[in-house]
């Protein structure tokens, strides 16, 4: 067993990493709230998985929960699933007083958790992620959403979670492409924040897609401490959370223009590749940084090459991304291995050029 | 000229209250916010009236400004009104950094507050309330909201304004019916907070409805101290701005089931009566209490029985209101003239028998 605190005065909160803690999320739940309804927002996958198992802890601890599966994929995170799940509350008798459970990836967190923070103007919300993704990112921090027809988490609100649940055992359900769609943030994180950790991932990721249980919940409780100090120190994306932007303001524009053919994680891994390739053209790292960072992709099994998407389609996608203001482009990019910096008013004509240096060839 | 200050650490804003400030909106806006767009969101009819005002005094300050009118009436705070307004945020190419202007009554305010509370997780706004009810309480204190089928007000957020400019001036253009149904609010301050401005409200009601600058300029200023006090003492509504709920949590479900017939203040000058009686079947206060309170918003051209809604239809839609906790209703209620206090569990039969003791006979 592993905790990890997110220290946000009275909205602090624990981060539970335990083999085993689906069928302790009653237990785990049970400090936060009094009994009463709990929702259970989770995907049709996932609710198949795992779903009898949650519920069944949480009503033996003396809740009343009831699953409201969404259909699996980031179309679900849209105003039209929203509103239902909002009427579905209601219909459940759902008060002030109830919880939310988000048991799923990052798509069921961001709906989950927006859902909660606006039903009633705001109840309280326990992140039970599923996938790698969620477990060592999306699930903590407080970044609710969901997208727009003209771009990715467009609405949203920062609610932080009462709780954070997270069984590795989980992820033993996983496809291999999922797991290695949250390696990219793993990765994310070793490049922006942590030599040491990085070079730990050059030493151990074969052995973290194979799930070995110490290394799992080793590098989840070490990303969940990364994620937990930026957090901490800017909860609202004022400053230095910025940084965890990193290779996303090109990769959620790749993504939406992928149209489903890459998940998150998949297009942000593109987007690591292209970003760096910007810092190297500005003469931020050297190529060798570039090199190494790709080479963890790789082996995470994360492809760092920009696919069919047109460089001037992203462009105009980025200028949209919440990202941007007044127009101007700022870019989270790094200045070695372990560190990253917010670089303000990026020109397009080197995204463009450097979105060019990453086709194949 | 006069200012009320909101304190809430770093959320305070100020409350400007001036004949002839829409035209001033520009140069009250520009300290908060560097030149960028401004989302004016109104209603049909006040776009009319005063679209052209605001937009141009916003333009003259070097702000890029655009109307937004949704359809007047209730049903616009809706999910779907909400989603349309997203989109043409978008489409509007606003950022983080942009700005939005509620400018209406409470319907607008309520609507444009959600909408920029969850707008790219958040930007900022500024209150500019054109009716009686938004002036004295809905634009102050950051309570945001759409309805849902089931009732009023059921999502939302907690979203403090940048500012509240206030032009008492734009009163004029109101319906009387409209001025009537913003008392309703105004006694309430009165009636649970300040037994002086009570008595001042029973001096000068009639120069209130004739909208005699001094005493509707004292009036509006005295109601925002009012609400400014518990808002800043209780932000979240986890205590005492409970109070602000008299005449509410029967006034929302006779409001719901009026269906259309009633504007909210109508309804809550209704509930007020009807929840003065429950303090009196309680014991809690002597039949002149209620009495005092009857006149006075009678005098304001309030009715105070309860029309055609049936009692038990009343009771279930209390159950659904998000006040209600694990189905209990709690009610703030008159202590005496001035005074107010949350009771806990109030019977449902006693809620059932005050209302019939309200109906014409």
């Amino acid at each position: 067993m592993s905790t990890v605190r997110v220290s946000l005065g009275e909205r602090s909160y624990d981060i539970d990493i335990r083999e085993g803690n689906l069928s302790r999320v009653g237990d785990l739940v049970a400090p936060l709230a009094r009994a009463g309804r709990v929702a259970v927002v989770t995907d049709t996958h996932v609710a198949a998985l795992y779903g009898d198992r949650v519920t069944a802890a949480l009503d033996a601890a003396g809740f009343t929960s009831r699953l409201f599966p969404v259909p699996a994929g980031e179309h679900s995170k849209s105003a039209a699933q929203l509103a239902e799940l909002w009427d579905a509350f209601v219909a459940f008798d759902m008060d002030r007083s109830s919880t939310v459970v988000a048991l799923g990836g990052g798509v069921v967190g961001d709906l989950a958790g927006f859902a909660a923070a606006t039903y009633m103007r705001g109840v309280r919300y326990v992140q039970v992620p599923t996938t790698m993704l969620a477990c060592v990112d999306s699930s903590v921090g407080g970044k609710t959403a969901i997208d727009l027809a003209a771009g990715k988490n467009l609405v949203g609100a920062f609610h932080q979670p009462s709780a954070v649940v997270i069984d590795p055992g989980a992820l033993r359900s996983l496809p291999g492409r999922e797991l290695s769609a949250g390696l990219a943030e793993v990765v994310k994180h070793g490049m922006i924040m942590d030599a040491a950790f990085f070079e730990r991932l050059e030493r151990d990721v074969e052995r973290l897609r194979a799930l070995e249980g110490d290394v799992t919940t080793g590098v989840i409780h070490r990303n969940c401490e990364l994620k937990a100090g930026v957090v901490a120190e800017d909860e609202r994306e004022a400053g230095r959370r910025a940084i965890l932007n990193y290779g996303h303001s090109v990769g959620h524009a790749v993504e939406m223009l992928a149209g489903g053919a890459l998940v998150h994680g998949e297009a942000v891994a593109v987007g690591m590749a292209v970003e760096a390739r910007v810092a190297e053209t500005l003469g931020r790292i050297g190529p060798e940084v570039t090199q190494r960072q790709n080479a963890l992709l790789g082996r995470a099994g994360l492809v760092t090459t920009v696919g069919e998407v047109a460089t001037d389609a992203v462009i105009e996608t980025m200028r949209h991304d919440k990202k941007a203001r007044h127009g101007k482009l700022n870019l989270a990019l790094p200045s070695r291995i372990g560190a990253c910096e917010v670089v303000a008013d990026v020109g397009v004509e080197v995204i463009a050029r450097s979105l060019e240096d990453c086709r194949e060839r």
